[in-house]
């Protein structure tokens, strides 16, 4: 069979992180161009990694016949007009998630991606971590029959910089984000209400600027079930990543993997090592899992298992956040769109 | 020292368990007398524990100036009546958690207590347990730094008879009133607002009573941080009694006890025991760790632990999750009692 | 049913550990007597538990016809003798381990035993953890079909006195006895040969009384399974007790278990609490348990099920492994006893 | 700095995995030739992997100039001659354990590794896993104090293939060679006197060539600690690999890696999956580390942390304990040689 080529847009460290795997990982596939605005950063990349091209504008990437598909990891204000240039080149997409902040900016490119009949998959990586993978389908497989509760736990083990929150979107927006996919893969359903709280109780900077750094969420699902998440910018003691689904006949508990299986026991009691740092570390197998994914459903000319609906879901379930956080009180998503997953 | 004479008012389920508590596991008490309306039933109690005196009314026991205190473990609607008279007869209380659902009638009879200057002290058993207060201690030490997040899992393995849903008071004051006490203990901080979902889930016969059984609350706190709770009716693999305090320095995890450390490994996976099956199995030592702390506060005249107002705040705690869940929004403990805690 | 009446003799730490039991957690008992050689500590006990008589000479329990079953709970050096008064005063007996480090003696005390047909029960309290326990079950009942290896860990916090040790028969008759007697009980096998390796590394008076600290036992047994038991005098982080039964379907590990089920986690890792301090803790249960067990068998009229015999092997078990360890070859069990179990 | 050019000498199942780890993930080297008698496996292995030359017969290899190295993953009866060429061609050499089963033959390639000035490392990859490697560091930073006693438990899934057992050596120099290196490697100590039991407990035809299925092995170290290694060819639960080193302030436990961190529980208990089937599940990742070790030495000109000496120990090792088990009694090492580790 055939490699399928990739150009990859960004070459920044999650730009990076992919074209290492698919070089290191994924014989099926070869990374053939890299593109940066910076192009001194995709010089390096491509050196570092044996890849041919670079380009210093993203638009030449869609005008080389060579490259089948594309890798969409620069900036997300940039990621919804990079779809529709790439639809339009009839490239196949692989797009760092959110699409987008602005929800038309989404609509634009999906509609795009559909008229081009490209695929299109969005990187929301966890649904590919093996420890989260397994729970899901386990619960897919009816093992706890239908699902009631669901519980995310989510914290970073640091904020990120200043600068980068400004421009964030908010912690609903960028990191929640995360675990609004995660309850939708978890629980096979759609979320129908989302209540917000949330306080600046880690950094008083990042409420300077307007947004929080402590958060909890509940989410009330189409099927009657519920979910609450809680997120934190700060976990002192490491990336704290878990979930938990709870049905009628069992739970299912999804724990942090540890780096390693040492039990230090002494007169202060039982010790296992601190957490993996953060998600290139912990969610390294789901990267290269995501992106074999992506490979295989190029290979094969089948749907992505995470589509640009699951990319625009997320983005309007961290909006309803951010409104029932504002103005305290619950948000229906069809308040933020009317029609959601038509 | 002398034994402190106890008299148990009620010799249901909860109250043998007291009364056999203070008989066998306390020495510095002596349960000198038992009374039931249905005094066949504190017959029958009497004489397995080897109890000289039983009454078919209460009001006996008040009399009887053989008795130091008195254990109130009679129906729910009988508490705050009892504390009265008792309070009146100048009688020690142990009162079972509620005080009552009438928040006049709490305050009825803290103020008779108040006034009658007697010790009183509320059932909510879960603060002694060896888990839950462990955590709490090291909270209170401040391992953990200041506590930014709460979360607790609380679920029963099967629900109460339909009879008993019908005057429970709703989920919200029966059965998540524990975790609200479980709250502030963990937390050291009240709170200020609440926002409960639910939903019938498990059996439909609760919901045409009413009632739901399953659901999940969000706290906010005085001094800023958050907290989740999830409930349900129902957990097929046994009582789930979980909690957690995150906070700036770390966190602190409470799992459930499991009934013996064994492993099974075969082909199937790897196995250890089911869950100790309810509260009685769960809850051993925190009755008996309650009881001794009661009896040490007679001893030595000090206020006990879980005061008349931890009674009452439980109670407005479960009404505004009610209002919250019928309204469909947060619902401040204000609005149910203008000055709590004063 | 009539309460079985015991007397206790030896009001040191393990005889008061049983009479408190008895009286305070096994309704179908009653202690009615208490002697010590040194009388004031029977009549301590005795007053402290409200036990009636008191006797400075053992023999006067024998001659008192309110006693119906006897603890021997005095030093090592009186057991044999104590048995044999006690059946020829047609008393059951209870009888802390060993029954004697005198295997002729020991022969006397059984054979007295058989003649008087009273019950006897050898005081291997850890067949009565529900941990251990739980996993002989499992083995019985087949789950991980014929067992091939057994492994024992079990190791002190720290040495006992120095005085103790020199009357203590020797590490293999002192401490690891209770694991000889575990092997059996795991595996339902007999054991055929040991060997047995061992030093002084935690405290150098120990080897000054010509004792070891630390051993490791190799065990064969009859039917072909082996097993390997590890002993330290001092661990470290408290009272390591563990074993594992491997087998041709799986594997039954049993672990200690912990003083509380927090996990506390920051920079520095993931914590929990230090293990038990030593047997009295961590044997809470199986003391009361066998206790328990004693009296059921007295109640039905039926065979303890940690008999004589049991007694016997393990004193000759330590045996072999003494010899085993002076002359640094395996020695057969009939090398020490022709015909062990006849 | 240019990058190691390696012969892969057999491509069967190990060489193949070595080669595509070097190809995919250790950018450092790059494998230049595959060599095996069978020479079609190497054209297989070498288009998969896009390796340039393959050659039927291995002495081809040492002839080519462009190999810098070679790894020898020949079956064992041909490494000590192959390494003995590799040495005198001046090719650095990475060896799969044992070295060889003739002690002589290992004498002679060693001494044409010494007299060539070659870097030889053997294939121990377990001490490269991040559990025991771990385990191992915190040893050797004291953390535990003196160490006293090892245990190793270690258990295949399932027997190899009756031809294989024909020409293994036997379970000790096949199986128990591994766990002998790394009692070495996890004490830091040498071994001096072993003694071991076994059985045909899991396939009566492996007890028909003459081997055992079932073992357990007592380790005496020169500085007086002791160890216990137990064997089985077949863990009906999967790939068992535990160990512990218990010192004088604590106790250090490697447990197995799981698959996942889901728990299930229901109402048969709580689940976690089945262990890792075998050791290239478990041992991925010490594979890569043990090649980039000993890229990384040759890079650096240093000497590999798995010498020739450590691989001819451990087939001493394996001797002993073949003897004692057949003679019924300890074996010292310097029965089989005279002067170890000069």
């Amino acid at each position: 069979m055939e490699r399928i080529k990739i150009g990859v847009i960004g070459a920044g460290r999650i730009g990076r992180l992919h074209a290492e795997n698919l070089t290191y990982r994924i014989p099926e596939a070869e990374v053939v161009a890299v593109a940066d605005l910076f192009e001194a950063a995709a010089e390096r990349c491509a050196k570092e990694l044996g890849i041919s091209k670079t380009f210093g504008d993203p638009s030449q990437v869609f005008e080389d016949p060579d490259v089948d598909a594309v890798l969409i990891c620069s900036s997300t204000n940039t990621h919804a007009s990079l779809i529709e240039q790439a639809a339009e080149a009839g490239k196949h997409i692989f797009c760092e998630k959110p699409i987008a902040l602005d929800l038309e900016a989404i609509d634009r490119a999906l509609e795009a991606v559909k008229k081009a009949e490209v695929l299109l998959q969005v990187g929301f990586n966890r649904r590919f971590d093996p420890n989260f993978r397994r729970a899901q389908e386990l619960v897919t497989q009816g093992v706890i029959g239908k699902p009631h509760v669901l519980r995310i736990t989510s914290r970073d083990p640091e904020p990120p910089p200043l600068d980068y929150i400004k421009v964030s979107g908010g912690i609903f927006l960028d990191m929640t984000i995360h675990d609004f996919d995660m309850a939708r893969f978890m629980m096979g359903d759609e979320v129908e209400e989302v209540y917000a709280v949330g306080a600046v109780l880690v950094d008083s900077r990042i409420g300077e600027l307007g947004d929080i750094d402590t958060a909890a969420v509940t989410l009330r699902f189409r099927g009657g079930a519920m979910g609450v998440i809680d997120n934190s910018r700060r976990a002192a003691y490491g990336y704290d990543q878990r979930a938990e689904v709870f049905g009628e006949k069992g739970t299912i508990v999804v724990s942090n993997p540890k780096p390693d299986t040492t039990v230090l026991s002494d007169t202060q009691g039982n010790h296992t090592p601190p957490l993996l740092h953060f998600f290139v570390e912990r969610y390294t197998d789901s990267y290269i899992a995501e992106m074999q994914e992506f490979i295989g459903c190029l290979q094969e000319g089948r749907e992505p298992p995470v589509t640009g609906i699951d990319g625009k879901v997320s983005v309007v379930m961290g909006y309803a956040a951010q409104r029932s956080y504002e103005e305290g009180r619950p948000v229906k998503l069809e308040e933020i769109v009317p029609e959601l997953s038509s």
